[in-house]
């Protein structure tokens, strides 16, 4: 398999677990409403995502880079409208 | 930085995002009830998810092997319980 073969499976897998997040956006934003959403649970994801974002930054994989970065932004628009819906 | 070194925050990484599924997993669980939670996302999620197990194995990621591999196995759970408790 080429390089660019491997990262087009990446990009998929990376559109199909980032795209996972967007209900859930969508739903807050929607109904203006946090309830049942876990803050600690996000505050934790965040955090791993972060770390997956630097370490595909040090093995050079587009992939996790891509799909972290995007993760990392809908988990901090979640824990924005959590605080600010408090 | 070193191979182990870069590892080891993969594996942090790891850690972080794979055990935010075990409040939802221990939930179904314990109160028997899957409502809430949609399947067509868990379904999507787990497609994503054994494409990164896949990519992991070709790029030769030991902890995206493992992250996923463990997430895989826990969204099946959530996925088992979903369906049964229908």
């Amino acid at each position: 398999m080429t390089e660019i073969q491997i990262e087009v499976i990446g990009l998929i897998a990376a559109c199909l677990t980032t795209s996972s997040f967007l209900p859930q956006v969508y739903k807050i934003w929607k109904f203006k409403s946090s309830d049942g959403i876990s803050l600690s649970m996000y505050l934790f994801m965040l955090t791993g995502v972060i770390l997956w974002f630097i370490y595909g930054l040090l093995i050079g994989s587009i992939s996790i880079i891509i799909a972290n970065f995007i993760a990392a932004l809908l988990q901090m628009m979640i824990i924005y409208y959590k605080l600010k819906l408090k």
